[in-house]
């Protein structure tokens, strides 16, 4: 007999289907047994005898034959999908049996600590509410490359190994590479500017790593991040409203497709004004100064505390949950990023802050081959290591500019997450890969 | 003024406008000079005095203001998009200057050795031969995400770091990480699985990384490999059945999208028949000997002598380019692989040969949690390392299978490139990691 997928019963009231997927649920009463059953499609109930219902428990796999019937009125369930009619089973077959759950998986919150979340992961993620997360991730990715293919921007395949790090940063990690070193990308920022000298506008949907050995709450040793670079911008707002553009797209699809996970989630997407406020890091400091008497003015950076601040400050004043916060200064900025003529010291660079932390950053680069091998050398960038990349600015590169965001802290900020591991499938940090690095020693 | 783009000049005849672009190729013919002028959308021929283009040569960045005008019937170029029309220069600015190039980038053909096109990579990904290569890359990546969305089949993120080598196998990077060592993923195949459990059909674009310890045409240490896995099937043969939908979709939507790169590099899609033959190893074996007297029939696999005369065998005998080698010994997959309980020794996986050459392996996988685990000690898989993957059996997995193959090799055997290295935008092998290792010493 063919499989029916659930959701499809709807359409089969009164005849004889064979349903395949997971037990989710077992209820008994008595001389009668539910069994909320789970495939891809959806989760519909099903009534079955104690003889026919044998053993079942939660995570079973099994086939099962029987008549889909209306419920009775009293019993129509208007949560779900399903919830006009159930399965009266006939015959039950156990396509892989599941061993007794550690914790309770039927219930509509998943209460576990994070080290246990993490601990069964491949049992956990199998949660409705665990599993939404990654549907929300699917969705925004795919709305990144939606949104940039509507621009002509040309995907492309950024690599993983690299001779050295991109931003002369510290938190590499290094691979052993035949008999050398090589390093880990933790952005894919040079071959994406390399690659405007080719496509004129690209993007990238790319794994970035780094050695970050603190553990925070938004911290990934692995992330995803979504990458896009492109050339002939007039003015780095150019790259501004790129930004503004991708942003309010990947939220708008969200809430188009993801409102039930919302929903579940108690969530919603931003609110944003028509034109998201842009400031200065200079006058935000000031704003932060007069809102709270804190005064970090003289900082190159904001502090977290003044990161949230200004999202109030942004909610207030403009409507908006998102805000960019532009000209940080050049010391606090990659070697290749623009310097505004009109406000020397300063970058032609922003950050994007949604509710009350960073999520995105971009900016003009440098596309002069002089200007840029001289800031390289200042920053100890290996010129040798870096051939390709200036090549590509020594053959001719228009100004050009970029942005940066990782798909898990969108996630975690759309759905409210307190803990960015919760937004990744397999999170990785300085004591996990998989299994608690601590238990292998 | 605003930027027009080259191809839609053609709807300009008679007005003003400014392109930017890099420039291609000059000619000078005495008092009258044309350059092409190349932008995302096209190409353009700009007609200009000495005083207007100056010392301009190729992969300059310029930005030319001028009139678009009908060419003179006798000096329409039919190969050319913007083919009847020719812009008359005004103004010419320079954006940015490149170097004289190293070699002539101007020609139909770039004729370089392999090192050459590699250590000017920025420059030579800017040919357009070279450049449509990845045009077809990102169509496969596309045509294969969108083929698996009409299966319902989920994306996901699959983690590069791994605790251990998924297969045992000895070719795997080492990662410092932190104080321990981690590895780079040869493969989602863990991942993969762990998620038919949760989603039922999963599928991931994902970079791949194996410590290749040889030179040769096809193989790199860094991949874009494309993965598929699903549950609830009935028999391996579904397996193959989604294989011969995914490489038909992605076939046909390069043929349809990408005619004129095709004719470009000479090339066709690859012949297929209604139904892809399929045949045992052994039976391919026993062809091979009979049409060549060449007796492999003991061997455990084909080698690439073998593939190339199955190939031909399938062509002549079903009028296919692609043909299943089906039931690889036991010893020879992974330990994952289900055996046959028809035809003991011999499992019920397969690969996809291609015009002389492995596209594609897959096969159904064991999904019982006692054998699983008895086979990965068989094989001395670390259990402890692998607690996540085992973890997803011992709650239940369905009857499931999937595929994997790698982006570059599909566009490189559609263009009949001669060296794999040509199908990668940034290649890594023993020697080169953007530049050649053995300089860095």
């Amino acid at each position: 007999m063919e499989r029916t997928l659930i959701l499809d019963c709807n359409q089969k009231v009164g005849e004889k289907v064979k349903i395949c997927g997971w037990v989710q649920v077992r209820r008994d009463h008595g001389k009668i047994i539910f069994l909320d059953i789970l495939d891809r499609s959806g989760v519909i109930q099903v009534v079955a005898t104690p003889d026919v219902a044998g053993s079942l428990h939660p995570q079973d796999v099994v086939c099962i034959q029987g008549v889909v019937n209306k419920r009775p009125e009293k019993l129509v369930n208007p949560n779900l999908e399903t919830g006009l009619v159930e399965l009266q089973a006939e015959k039950i077959e156990v396509l892989s049996k599941a061993e007794e759950l550690p914790f309770d998986m039927g219930s509509k919150e998943l209460d576990l600590q994070l080290p246990t979340l993490l601990d069964y992961r491949s049992l956990t993620l199998r949660h409705p509410k665990v599993r939404e997360i990654f549907k929300i991730q699917e969705v925004v990715i795919d709305a990144f490359r939606e949104a940039l293919k509507k621009k002509e921007f040309t995907e492309f395949q950024s690599p993983v190994i690299i001779p050295q790090t991109a931003e002369g940063g510290a938190e590499v990690f290094e691979v052993k590479y035949f008999d050398q070193k090589a390093y880990l990308a933790q952005s894919p920022q040079f071959y994406k500017q390399i690659l405007v000298g080719v496509f004129e506008r690209v993007f990238t949907v790319n794994k970035t790593l780094r050695a970050e050995p603190s553990v925070t709450t938004r911290h990934l040793t692995e992330v995803t991040t979504l990458d896009g670079e492109f050339g002939f911008i007039d003015s780095w707002e150019e790259v501004i409203e790129m930004v503004e553009y991708v942003i309010k797209y990947i939220l708008s699809r969200v809430e188009k497709e993801c409102g039930d996970i919302l929903k579940t989630f108690n969530a919603s997407i931003p609110k944003v004004s028509e034109k998201l406020p842009r400031i200065k890091l200079r006058e935000a400091q000031e704003i932060i100064f007069k809102r709270t008497g804190r005064d970090n003015r003289k900082e190159p950076d904001l502090e977290p505390e003044d990161e949230r601040e200004i999202s109030r400050w942004a909610l207030e004043e403009h409507g908006s949950e998102l805000v960019f916060i532009t000209h940080y200064p050049v010391s606090k900025r990659p070697f290749y990023t623009y310097e505004d003529p009109d406000d020397l010291g300063y970058t032609l660079s922003f950050d994007l802050i949604g509710r009350g932390t960073e999520w995105l950053t971009g900016g003009q680069r440098i596309n002069t081959y002089d200007v840029l091998v001289e800031k390289a050398k200042d920053r100890g960038v290996d010129l040798k290591k870096s051939e390709l990349y200036l090549q590509a600015f020594k053959y001719g590169l228009p100004p050009e500019g970029g942005f940066s965001f990782g798909s898990e802290r969108i996630v975690m900020h759309i759905l409210g997450l307190s803990n960015i591991r919760e937004a990744s499938l397999f999170p990785r940090d300085m004591e996990r890969v998989d299994v608690r690095l601590s238990t292998l020693k």
